[in-house]
């Protein structure tokens, strides 16, 4: 009996089917080992890149959907393998620096900075993830501080990151960011990196290029304190479109924050804004605002940006709290609606169609 | 008339004469130009290091002292010029990386450190420093943070600094502490400093070879944020006897200090003690403490770095506003007591003798 359908009609139909992560498709990566046709049955072995792929029941359904819907086809019948280290070598070539990169669609690059420790980087980082995540947005989070990084316990992650077919796969939050930190490759989140600053600028541009970030249309960078390697490799080597400055209400954050103002724009890179954190504390007894940290200095370090003031946030001894247990996703503060708006409104990104 | 007395007498007198800050004796440094015997009256002409030298008048005085004790001598009369750029080389060498060191007399040198940013390191270093000197000791302070320098501010002081015969002079604050800061050394405040790790280290190493220093009790040296250069370098190229540790309630601050304390364990300098800021906030209307950052963490810090809680320290907004003043030396807090008994016990020196 002829089969019903020729081998190549099927290699043909499997040629659209592209693997999400590598957006190539599988006959291009090499997945299809076998298409064996039996009456109307139409029998395909698939080796994906690596056992652990995320996508592979995604591949399965779309290689289903894409040879059933083939004329006369009845049931498609399809085992999943994996392919060999050296199969995936072959196809991929050996893991060089920044091969991820090639495979990463990443819209806005906006790295978070403010010169000076301690004044809520990595707190206005994961609130502004978290909203622009809330909005639809595809929203990831390098976290650049090296060797005193917040986020993974921000967010209540931790590692081992699991190896990906072209670089290491983020890990994802609990509200859908893909985040990546230092710390989630260290066997102990107390160990300390002890490294000097070459080591310290390589590291971030590797968080960057051997990252399987994928499709984003915002990955916030949360930079460490200070205008040396960290601010310098990261606005170097990554395609930053923007700065989020922030600031608290002391003069000398404000002091301080100049400077890393000063080196935004003496690299060239535009400042989108300004965050005012910890602008006031309201006493929870007495409902009156104390302004703990002195009165504001925004509206200076605002001027010499030449950028505006997108929020200023109280000191909230809730948030706090949520951060230590690694709940900063489910900080609610009245002043992140504005907040996130006025950001989207500086560094407007496309939203994924529905069907990406 | 026979003179009174022989020039070789008054020489003799001139060489146990020593400069204040370079510990030689003047007869010795070249300083002695011209002895002329009058009769009674003895006319030296002497030429100091450089003609801004803050010793100027102590080093005449000492002169007369000795010249004028001599049998027969009734007038000593001085005329003091300085010397020549070439004749100050012929003495000294030229000025090379760490020719000042030679003639510091450091007895403790002590790093303020934490890993974390905004903790309040130069709160702590500024407060120790003060206590310090209120207590007699001479005290100067090193700001290894090159890129983001508090200590200026909290202190009120901005350079530019004078250089001195061997390496620059620190500036003296209003309680005669020494303090250097790379901020002294820019065109202005607000100028950033982008350098890459090496030169940071570098940068710290001068502040503390090329500055003349002179005879200290204690140096506090206020590390930045973070475990590499600055870290690394200060306590590799600098003989640091102890680490004060600063830390936070924060949970995310103690996991970041705990890395901190590793990294000192790692290269082998002890922690002196545990300092944890904003422990608490007292309502100025209630009386109520709020753990504004949540509950303290410093028994864990302390328990992994193997040494005692110095002090836990409240947020006050006066001390805010005086840090911001430039007034860090007029902060009074009750805590103080304690911190600065506990810090002495945990780092001893021997005072200075009264003809010291």
């Amino acid at each position: 009996m002829n089969p019903i359908i020729s081998k190549e009609q099927i290699l043909a139909a499997l040629a659209k089917v592209n693997d999400p992560e590598l957006h190539r498709s599988l006959t291009d990566l090499g997945m299809v080992r076998k298409v064996d046709i039996k009456g109307d049955t139409v029998e395909i072995i698939l080796a994906i890149t690596v056992p652990n792929c995320p996508f592979k029941s995604q591949i399965e359904s779309d290689v289903r959907a894409a040879v059933g819907a083939l004329p006369g086809v009845k049931e498609v019948v399809i085992q999943m393998g994996s392919m060999t280290d050296e199969e995936r070598k072959a196809l991929m070539g050996s893991p060089e620096e920044g091969s991820a990169a090639k495979y990463n669609h990443i819209q806005n690059v906006v790295a978070v900075m403010s010169g000076k420790g301690g004044v809520g980087k990595s707190l206005v980082t994961g609130l502004l993830a978290t909203a622009l995540a809330q909005k639809g947005y595809r929203t990831g989070i390098l976290d650049a501080d090296i060797t005193g990084p917040s986020i993974p316990m921000l967010f209540g992650m931790q590692g081992p990151v699991e190896p990906g077919p072209v670089g290491l796969r983020p890990l994802q939050s609990r509200s859908g960011l893909k985040i990546m930190s230092m710390n989630f490759l260290l066997a102990d989140e107390d160990q300390p990196v002890i490294w000097r600053g070459p080591l310290i600028g390589k590291a971030i541009t590797q968080l960057w290029g051997d990252v399987m970030w994928g499709d984003l249309e915002y990955l916030l960078v949360d930079l460490p304190p200070g205008t040396s390697d960290a601010a310098l490799s990261t606005m170097q080597s990554l395609p930053v479109r923007g700065i989020v400055m922030v600031t608290t209400p002391q003069g000398l954050s404000s002091m301080i924050v100049r400077k890393a103002v000063h080196m935004a724009q003496a690299v060239g890179v535009p400042i989108l804004g300004v965050v005012e954190n910890m602008a006031y504390f309201i006493c929870p007894d007495t409902g009156k605002r104390h302004l703990i940290f002195g009165t504001s200095h925004a509206d200076e370090v605002a001027t010499v940006a030449g950028a505006p003031i997108l929020a200023q946030l109280p000191i909230h001894p809730d948030v706090a709290a949520l951060c230590d247990a690694g709940q900063v996703e489910d900080v609610r503060l009245d002043e992140m609606g504005g907040l996130i708006g006025a950001f989207i409104k500086a560094a407007p990104a496309q939203k994924r169609k529905k069907n990406d």
